[in-house]
């Protein structure tokens, strides 16, 4: 009985939906500012003139880092039992452990093999990869970031259709770039894939710079599609500034009808 | 009978209007996913890393896909016949032939006869954009792509008005800037032409940065011309977001009143 | 009585609030034209490639556009008398010439004097900046120009402060980069007004990268202002597409109140 | 008595909330030119072509702003005492001096206090910035800045969320590329926060192109960056012209609600 109690009072304070005051439980803030800490100490340890000399603390920091993701992994499987949307026993737990949420903190935890198999380089930035990509573990905490997927799901097919159409623009302005600049710049236009490049940069209003045009009438192609690219920006930006103040209005229309039954 | 029968069994399966269940007939799926293959070579073969050595398979490939977009055309051609806007008869695969639809489709199938003329650059070249351009081949198969269309339609004269605005921004910016570093920078600002090529990176914030004002009255203009560069980003943007939520506010607005007349 | 008769039949083809047809008169689409080629024409002769060697040609031309620009503008005087907002009568002519729309005509009329100064480079560089500003001439043709005037003039007041905020930004981040990398870069950063055209390249996001910090702390800040001049474009395009947005709806609500009336 | 009414006049015309007339009063006209004035002056002599040789001119500005300041500051200390806020007495003092607009002030007055610490560069550059930021003693003037203010606290939660998944992608595209280009570009990817330099310019469109990517599969995933930097412009923008949007409308309900009740 106290192994359940106990099991239950975990559950309330590990699950951010079981959890009935206001805001995270105290274990919760403590695992996402932990979270936060690991995130930051892979971005920090990548840096030759932080990390070298230092391995060893960083190899501690790491280890820790893996070991309490491990303890939390196994918590979190335990008291999915008392989880109604799992039910329990071994198909509960199997059913929890193919959440994609539990997968996600599997992957936290898989760093911790990663450490074992040596310090070559190419080992140690997949390892540093899966510690950054252990910040959506952060992802079970925000239940905000729902009302920014919705707007954008509401209108995925618009979007993905100005995606579509960016990616004709892309296409047909780096094919005629290609064609009019191929010969003159052969390293930066001299085929299609190469002129995506500079296409890309324009077309998105990034303009790094480091590839342009030459030709006078290479530039009056690249200064369209410069003027095309503030139409790529203008038509994702119009749809979701639509959605979310269709978001708006369909909560104030249903506050107004309550008004009006009354 | 059984040549007017195979007639409209491959309508249904060509026309997506004609195809009654949910989505693309198997066929046309085939289709879209044939064109995909056919631009994604194009783009792939104009880079010479990988063309030279593989000109044979690439030139058989180019065939298939030239043979393929041949055979569509024709079969689309025939089954025009049963569809009831064309009418039929000679007049009818005339009135087909001439449709936007039909003379992309005849772009396309062009590539194939630009391939008998060798393989200069020239030709090449332009048997590459035809192949790019033979994406057009999927307009056909897109319905959702016209509530975009719509929108921007429902709004071109305004979107029209913030074009005729940049274009008189981007003469004046150019003119002063001309003015400023003309004999500074003869190269990048001795002529208003010439000048616009900065102007129009600055307007559209692209900012490619190879060639920038040195003079500080003329790094003034440039800094209000950036500003002003924001001004029209946000007009298009602006307007196409209101459009955007007007027809989603205007379908609402239908289904509001339909409630309200039950 | 000829005379008044002519001069009536002329005001209405030179007014276009006088035309009661739809569009523009035939008189009134030629001057269209006309300001047109006179701009491109100015555009055109600044670069020295194509003028040089074609001085006599040019000379003509600009001598035509002139004369005719001139002719335009008495006339304009003179069937001003017809206007019933001008009145008539010495006041009435002189009314109408202080009027905005004839200022700018005899600006692009002045450009005439200018050309008897000879063909130094300064005043033919200004010759050209009032070729280019009888562009303005064409405001009077646009109605349609109104509505995106009215909607940025509903919000100025808003607008004004969005680049108020814009200012604020720009003198603070300038003066850290000012502080922070001052001593590294004193060409670039090496006082307030210098780290400006760093400042706003970033806050615009126009980014030239002719200068960019060296110093983590200068790139750290750096990121920071790229990041609010994300929230600097936002501001302007979401005030812009409010008011848009806005702009259609009252015209929709106006239509909606009607239908209820009935 | 006339001690009380010489504060009170001076109270009217001090504080912008007691001016009943529109506008600003005449003092406070003279506050926000002479802010303004004493801002552009920090601007113009940390340039060393404007400062050299001018060091006592400046001089005596400075201390011209300082002392105006430090007048000011006491005259609106002593008239607080008027304002119901503060209650008057040792203790309605001390909260007006506590409330942000009097620390700003006082921020504003220590200028000349670091003026007597001599010229070193260090002390200098505070100075400067200290002077800069007295700008928001602006703040204190403007109630139409609210507004925008407004919008954006009522959205900012999803704000803050676009602000976290802009970090998220930040972290996975640097942390791609320093894996991708770390060995080829050592000084530009070869650490996470190195890479973040690019990402960060990259995301904001600002697009320096200092650092750019090299190889096929860099440049690959900089294209994704730059088009996943169009949605995180996009989500703010959407979001703030909803906030804006949604005001407007909540205004025009209310008079629609207002005109429906007579």
């Amino acid at each position: 009985m106290a192994h359940r109690s106990l099991r239950h009072w975990l559950y309330v304070r590990l699950d951010p939906g079981a959890w009935h005051r206001k805001g995270l439980s105290p274990l919760n803030r403590f695992f996402v500012a932990f979270i936060a800490l690991a995130v930051l100490c892979a971005v920090i340890e990548s840096e030759p003139d932080v990390y070298d000399g230092r391995e060893t603390h960083f190899f501690v920091a790491e280890l820790v880092f893996g070991l309490v993701f491990l303890v939390e992994y196994v918590l979190r499987l335990w008291t999915s039992a008392e989880n109604p949307r799992y039910g329990g026993g071994w198909r509960g737990y199997l059913r929890y452990a193919l959440s994609p949420a539990a997968l996600v903190d599997l992957l936290a935890v898989s760093a911790l093999f990663l450490m074992m198999y040596g310090s070559q380089t190419a080992i140690l930035r997949l390892f540093r990869l899966v510690r950054i990509l252990s910040i959506a573990k952060l992802g079970r905490f925000s239940k905000a970031i729902h009302a920014i997927g919705d707007a954008i799901r509401s209108r995925r097919y618009e979007l993905l259709m100005s995606l579509m159409i960016a990616a004709v623009l892309l296409l047909v302005s780096s094919t005629l770039l290609y064609i009019i600049e191929g010969d003159n710049q052969p390293q930066a236009f001299g085929s299609i894939p190469r002129a995506m490049w500079w296409s890309i940069a324009t077309l998105t209003t990034v303009g790094y710079g480091d590839v342009v045009p030459s030709t006078p009438l290479g530039k009056l192609l690249a200064g369209m599609t410069a003027i095309t690219g503030i139409g790529l920006i203008a038509m994702p930006t119009g749809i979701l500034a639509a959605a979310f103040s269709d978001a708006i209005q369909r909560r104030q229309r249903e506050e107004f009808d309550e008004r009006d039954d009354r």
